[in-house]
């Protein structure tokens, strides 16, 4: 499939990250209006709200879009998001008789702010990417025992906390938490000086499960894909992680991209997982393709200075697949709902500067990478950590916004009101 | 204090679970009537929606009791919880002069249905007592290495899954999951065979919070207490748990009882926190006494027998207070919500028969236990386990209500529909 043509002309460029073939789901506001559901369309967002209240689009007979949150939507299903897309594309396709009355309801990007494009149920992190896992296993356990026994039979996951996730441009502030080091006979409680970023994709649950459900059933409730940054704080985390899992070490934010992807605008780019080294128990097994060719990079700029590009990876990367995810998620009859967030896991390549966390691209802060006007082995106060993604299609792409937080200085007394 | 007399003559019994002291909040239901909110009193619930609707009870000047939860009460705020508690005690006390009104709002509790009495926003379970933590370190990774080196030092905690809480009265249904013994050269997946209970009191956060909370502060925040009965497939659990931590083996299902106990109902009953083997870091000081003297028991009855209590223990036994947790919570900076539902983590005793989980009273099924016509080492299907708590003042018991779940057997094929 190649690109679809729209009379918003900016749409059509090949470099456009949204295209008529993208219509990926936000929410907008202008000004000081109220926040609305929005499509970026070109350089535009599609205020989709008003296009229900004017009746030009309606979706499973009920006002779907009147609140500022995508959840109504995915909640309805498969049909509904078939119906959505199918409707927009009639409207924005090159020649459509509505542009004169769809045109109205178009604000240039540059112009609205973005919040939230959903309500975040509850949020599950993964660690899934074969090369990340290895790098940070050997960083903390030797060689020898990198992959944990469990790790090419289980895709792990640990439940993360909902209320730390943020939109693409919410500023971070830099954590105190409890840290020791090996070399320090008692705890300090203290800012993080290991703060860190995390490249990941989430994926959102459109639909909800009561039960077990399998690979098939489990992509089927996808909605989308966002990109996800788990800021982690990797002093904090060594300390605390054993023996239940990290906890407040990923506390302090999630930031995600403004634009769910839909999985349709996905489809062209499936690929599959990489191949067993060990065989799944059948209810892993994947019917079809379940990752994505999807190219990505993190960039950091320190205040006032020039960017760098400090990794570049792709999805297609990750051992397991968000479906088998989702899956594994639901073994134990562990309800899955509407909004419920699933970070695939930081996603590093086999090369040096393919790697999703300063933790492996620094090697614990032993060799600190090069950026453009100094080194770095963490973050810096007032860092700003850029996420991108996009699949290349023929003639056009498909784009997730970027995925921005800036890391502000820590406060100097967390306890001063 | 002694007990306060009400004209609800069952309140004024010494062993009545809830007198006029008490005043727990719940959710119950009529027949097929809407739920609605109500308040224990002797062997009645209050409607106290009602009450709210026939202008008898005015809580901060608008209807926080129109919908099926409490959680619009306790966002409100100590001021209305206070002024809660006040007018309800003017209303039912003996003498009281609305009494004639208010009786109408009376049903007797055999004759409704109980309900979740909030909405679960986020879930959070810890690993704060010390007997506990003992034990199983002891069975994990031997007595020399029991207690974690962080032990003494944080209140570990973890975050679990909301959407397994469920109340008192729910069937749970054993789960499926990944397992792999130490003579089994893989993994297989199967139902589980050491499907466990955990005594816990829920602490739930009223309140919410953005940055770092104090101890103090932490503790206003929280509205009420809840038991908590944190069921757990030991054999998934010691498969899936490193490094991250337990994942699906704690999310088939998590008991609470049907009523929220407010905090101010515990006051006469708290105590503190036994002495600190190391000193903890100032941010987890306590201002005061954060513990409270419940005693707790587990009942465990098969189907069609004879009920065996099978522990008794006391909350008064955690190294950790919840609002120590809470507080510990906030240090990365994590948002707490109203809703939000801290475990207190097993609550073991010194004793083995105050040992608060099967895997700890059968060390790990190498000492099944003796109940009434028979033995147990882990959860049988169709065996019913019940967690109750009280506090006995003076001439007057604070009640929790029964925490009851009846393990069913587990599906025959999981993905069959």
């Amino acid at each position: 499939m190649g690109l679809i043509r729209s009379w918003v002309q900016s749409a059509n460029a090949a470099d456009c990250p949204f295209p008529l073939n993208n219509l990926p789901c936000g929410v907008f506001s202008l000004g000081e209006d109220e926040p609305r559901c929005g499509i970026a369309i070109g350089t535009f967002v599609l205020d989709v709200t008003g296009l229900e209240e004017e009746g030009l689009l309606t979706l499973d007979g009920a006002p779907l879009l009147g609140v500022p949150f995508w959840n109504e939507v995915m909640a309805a299903g498969p049909a509904v998001w078939h119906a959505l897309r199918a409707r927009l594309t009639a409207l924005l396709a090159e020649g459509a008789a509505e542009r004169a009355a769809v045109e109205p309801f178009l604000h240039p990007l540059s112009q609205v702010a973005l919040h939230m494009p959903f309500l975040v149920s509850e949020y599950t992190d993964f660690y899934a990417g074969r090369h990340h896992a290895t790098n940070v296993g050997t960083m903390f356990r030797g060689a020898e025992n990198a992959l944990p026994p469990n790790w090419l039979h289980i895709p792990i996951g640990y439940n993360g906390r909902a209320s730390s996730v943020v939109v693409s441009g919410t500023d971070v502030r830099r954590p105190w938490g409890q840290v020791k080091g090996p070399d320090h006979p008692v705890p300090a409680f203290q800012p993080s000086r290991r703060f860190d970023i995390e490249l990941e994709l989430g994926a959102v649950v459109g639909t909800p499960s009561e039960g077990p459900v399998t690979v098939a059933e489990a992509d089927a409730m996808i909605f989308g894909y966002v990109l996800l940054n788990d800021w982690s704080a990797r002093d904090i985390q060594a300390w605390e992680y054993q023996p239940l899992g990290p906890f407040q070490a990923k506390a302090t934010a999630t930031t995600i991209s403004p634009w769910i992807v839909m999985k349709a605008a996905l489809e062209p780019f499936r690929t599959p997982t990489p191949a067993r080294e060990v065989p799944l128990l059948p209810y892993l097994h994947e019917p079809g393709p379940m990752l994505y060719d999807i190219a990505l990079e993190v960039a950091l700029q320190p205040e006032g200075g020039t960017e760098t590009v400090i990794a570049r990876t792709n999805y297609a990367e990750m051992y397991y697949s968000a479906a088998q995810q989702l899956a594994h998620h639901t073994t134990s009859g562990c309800a899955m709902n509407t909004g419920d967030l699933l970070g695939s896991g930081t996603i590093s390549g086999p090369t040096k500067d393919s790697r999703g966390s300063l933790l492996e691209l620094s090697w614990g802060g032993k060799e600190p990478i090069a950026i453009t006007g100094g080194t770095r082995s963490f973050i810096e106060d007032n860092d700003t950590l850029t996420l991108r993604g996009q699949c290349r299609g023929a003639g056009y792409t498909i784009g997730f916004g970027e995925c921005v937080g800036k890391v502000i200085p820590a406060l100097a007394d967390p306890y001063a009101r």
